[in-house]
């Protein structure tokens, strides 16, 4: 992955010439610090654009491939959407299980079928590694939306651009993560890309749910300052960046051990009142509970907004592997 | 609900000025007669847009998030024409049941989210509400596309603006609505907006499946003429306005009711001959038996060209809530 | 089916006069050589377009109802891409099993509705002969996608279509079609096309799933070159076109029987140093085990290029059908 050029001044230009012309998006290793200052540069311009303009047809003509091998309404109509705001099409075949797709063919044939009618493709599987499968296959760039418990690269890029369109830098800022740290590939991800930044991670989980040691080795080994708790209102306080999972009770053997740690995990105005003005919350959605609605109305509640800037990294994203930005 | 301009000159002016730019459309309670002509105006220009330019750029760039809990090809299909036969893209949700969506994610919360990615949100939900509830989150204007019994005001619009251009006018003619007139929820908000125009209206059904006491009281209190029939054969010949709807077997307790009463809530050309030449036949489809396939032909049956009207009224209603009409 | 000009100039003139305007695509029976040639050249120009320029607005504002009653993800793909390089917009139609299309409502009925809706229909169906039902009931062209065992025409002529550009010519060839011969809808589609060439075609298939006699006295008829075979190697050398099917286990009564032949209709490369250098492999796709992956890179492996064929004649048939061609 040869590092883009560190201030981009978005030409828009001749494809070929272009730095990210037919990568594939896999991993969030695959990223540097200054890749992720280019996508994120790239997305605010499609922030304005979508919000000044509406729309344009940086993308008129291409094709996106929306492979879904398991459903994912968010993903999907984000990538969706992101396609049709840059006046691109999109073929969407969410029905794998009924289609010869799933009659036995394998990744490779469909993805080298589905590469004949579309440039780029988009694909969620249930199996780790599938993305990369499907990349070394293709022809065509291939964006990982999430292979199983593997890696959503495209969701931490959009939680770390909104961190830096909400606070204005990375640099300097506590992030706090909370809930199931152990199963949530979200949050191992966006641990991984801020490790690129000078910032101090928190991580606040039951016991039996804490973040894993060879990760917090990982990230020690880039000089990241870490800390870990067991409950939210030791660290709250110093917290700019809040990031809440979801505590699943299947994760718990012995349902008394969930009932007494599942409030500590619980965000609402009451909560919040022990932290800082300037912060936000963020959420990857969907939520159950772990967030009430009655602090959706608080300006520090980021999770909707997340959202939006989801569709401007993945604009991003479908620009520059199209050669376009 | 602000009325606009009775006499519309459609002008696709600047949106934020537009009279109905970001309203939803619920119910058809929200309706005056004066909305009614201006919808009607705007799906009447669009009709003539279709037929002799095909397509044009009105809504380039705006996305249409059609939110569907419960399947219904037709209806969905028909936003998704009207969408794109106006420039603009879809967000296809039709599998809401495998979804995040299903996993116990709040209404709101999903509605919250696809506004990030959409600029309206077309919703059909089988809970009665539902529609309300989501403008109600939203900032983006909603469209009703039928929420479980309660309301489905866009098929309500498109029975009203079929008449209008079939037979020039509202006031003065005499609909009859033939059928389950205690269940269907097409024929209830049809009532209520034929209300708004001095129709005489006709109920002719099978006594277990009579119009419902307090509709007729509502529409009674407009000083609206009605009367009640068993059999349709007194009031066909006076009909302007035929409206058929299906008799289901399974609302009777006792079949052989229902096997006494059938045949005489089937429309073929031998009972037609009864009719008019100049009145129309329509019914919401899909029909199963309701009106035999060999009355097709005859210029009197309206039920295709009521899909097709159906297309305009819809384009019109994106095209108003969108601000560019 | 009037024959349209044999060497057509391709002037994207006005559609009411354009040969094909409203015709149906419904069976390979319908095609003369002259139509065959007519449609390969304007794909060939669809081929040149997408290549040199990407895309172009051909089919703008035109909008395509893609009307899938079985799924079939591949040949769905291919028209929403074909109709999208052209500029046009699709209405996918995908679960008539949930819909009301799938709650009695008829096939005319259905077919009526979306009419009303987009300018042309693409229809997969399990039955045979509804294609023809279909096309019977819509004033708009129809283009059969697959009706049971029926025809799937799109298929052979993107199967022909192929022969054409990667051989440079279809009279002279010797193509051996290789497999189950009895079932294959593909392959007598196939072998009906090219007998409007002066080919010779080979049959190897195990004596249980040989060519239909009737097929083999029909295409004798037009004193086309045909032998039987039950194992390969006998023309493999003299094969200009090998075209490959699945032998599916499930057609054995005796599992013996399938155990004992199935090596012998597997293609890989050790199998392959017996043909010639200049022909080609081609497969329907999907592939379950008929062509060993380690032959794919051998540039005789025109099954890849085969699927990308195909978008160009659909981009072909979208484009004459809607008198653009």
């Amino acid at each position: 992955m040869p590092t883009p050029p560190p201030n981009p001044h978005l030409p828009f230009g001749d494809q070929r010439t272009a730095p990210w012309y037919g990568k594939d998006i896999l991993s969030v290793k695959q990223f540097s610090r200054e890749d992720l200052e280019y996508i994120f540069a790239v997305a605010h311009e499609m922030h304005d654009m979508v919000n000044h303009v509406g729309t344009f047809d940086l993308l008129k003509g291409k094709i996106l491939a929306n492979l879904f091998y398991e459903p994912s309404t968010r993903t999907s109509s984000s990538f969706t959407a992101a396609m049709e705001r840059l006046g691109g099409s999109v073929i969407p075949i969410n029905e794998v299980k009924y289609s010869s797709v799933s009659k036995g063919e394998s990744l490779p044939d469909t993805v080298r079928t589905l590469e004949c009618y579309a440039d780029v493709i988009v694909l969620r599987h249930p199996e780790v590694g599938s993305a990369a499968i499907a990349a070394k296959a293709a022809r065509k760039p291939v964006i990982n939306a999430g292979d199983g418990i593997g890696e959503h690269p495209t969701q931490a890029l959009l939680d770390a651009f909104t961190i830096k369109e909400e606070l204005g830098h990375l640099d300097g800022l506590t992030v706090t993560l909370l809930g199931d740290l152990k199963h949530g590939r979200t949050v191992h991800s966006l641990a991984r890309l801020l490790s690129l930044y000078k910032v101090r991670l928190n991580y606040v989980a039951p016991d039996i749910l804490r973040m894993p040691a060879e990760l917090i080795d990982e990230i020690k080994a880039k000089k990241i300052e870490q800390a870990e708790y067991t409950t939210l209102d030791a660290c709250l306080p110093q917290t700019d960046v809040l990031y809440v999972t979801r505590v699943q009770k299947e994760r718990f053997s012995d349902e008394a051990v969930y009932e007494s740690v599942k409030g500590a995990y619980v965000i609402d105005p009451q909560v919040m009142k022990a932290a800082r003005e300037r912060m936000i919350v963020m959420h990857p959605l969907p939520r159950v509970g772990e967030i009430s609605p009655e602090f959706d109305d608080d300006p520090r509640a980021a999770y909707f907004r997340q959202m939006e800037y989801g569709l401007y990294v993945r604009m991003a994203l479908l620009a520059m592997v199209l050669g376009k930005a």
